[in-house]
């Protein structure tokens, strides 16, 4: 399957005082597999700050949490885009321990934007065809 | 409309490169407002910790984002209460700028489970009196 | 004693799985009285960032722990400058629990630079004549 | 040289408003190279939580900046340990860009103390002798 992968460990600062990951901080795990992945195809935050005439912000982000994890857990995120539109795309996340269970889902959505005025605009070419190498077969 | 009112200024450490707030920081706004209301009907998250034989973890987070905020802007978090179950409660956030535009709005969803071992429980008669007083009407 | 004090309660994004504050979070708290402080001499970050000349960066940083402080626990932040220089200032904080016991004190020092191309100049005399209102006597 | 190497990219996360790291976040690179080094010399966080008698905290951090680093650029963590004493040890870390400049330098200072009551006593065995290796020449 043309899925991303990533892996990352829970680090103290990503767990609280309940003893396991903070639930904001899943979004922090699945976006570094999304910024590098970005990076892989090509169009690094560093690039699209820099260069760029147009943002990705992201519009709706939600996460399911199906097994809490603990500091020093390693978690591997499977990332697949799994909707390419006109000016938005859709990424997903499976977040698995070493036992290979799922410990948590993410999905962000991401819309193009033009950097001057904030309005949307169609993913370049580039993009389009960077992120269709993660589409599910 | 019983609501829980919570107001929080954007600060440095929310926001990101883009010069906007980074999207997992609305879930910080969102649960500090819950914790907030929490303690206000008198189960804060220390009694929990300390001396109660429950845990409330979040099974479900999402987020939508209707127009970027920046440092300084000053956010009000208006909590209802969606929906209480047997062994679970969802939360919904409205978050507004201060000219009463919608920022952006987060759902979570919770369940009680025995610490000790992990299985769900049901609410506690104190916790579903807390949180039905900001049921909406 | 002409010392500008902000309150913050410990929030569980704050702690972490050894059941207290994550000690770079203490640099965050620090940060946010900070930052408002800026605001309530009229130099808040949303100006400065939008529409100064000039940037005021961190170079220097340290903390001391004195006391754990947990999930719930309210914090009085006193901030004093303790030296205005040239081209920069520092910042001492106070990190105070409700009992009056210092639970940590922060320093941070903060350079003036020209925004256009990083190198240092003077405090203007606004920044200079708003910071001297929290000198010590 | 007997220094533990760690590497991480600069992640959106960490920056800020003024497009580069957020101060606070060294800590945390700094941090992350130290949990490393304590997994790889047996000692990790997981079972200091959950089978060890005695705990770790900071009571010591300071950091200098000697140059911005902004998303996407690569950090080389050099981490050493300053000074094994009694009931405390002293970790060192210089953060370094692939030019191989000095991005920045951080400290902690660290105590043992017993988890029961929180009095320090002196470092085990083992870890004083895991700590050994990462003492300079």
């Amino acid at each position: 399957m043309p899925a991303y992968i990533y892996s990352r460990t829970v680090r103290l600062q990503d767990t609280d005082a309940a003893g396991i990951l903070f639930f904001a901080n899943w979004f922090i795990f699945a976006h570094e597999a999304y910024e590098k992945m970005m990076e892989d195809i090509g169009i690094g935050f560093a690039r699209l700050f820099e260069t760029e005439s147009y943002i990705v912000p992201i519009v709706h982000a939600e996460a399911d949490y199906n097994k809490p994890v603990r500091v020093g857990d390693e978690i591997e995120v499977e990332l697949t885009v799994a909707d390419i539109g006109t000016t938005s795309f859709t990424v997903k996340y499976i977040l698995r321990t070493t036992d290979r269970q799922t410990a948590g889902t993410c999905r962000t959505v991401h819309v193009t934007m033009d950097k001057r005025n904030n309005k949307k605009i169609p993913l370049t070419d580039e993009l389009r065809q960077g992120l269709s190498g993660y589409l599910p077969d």
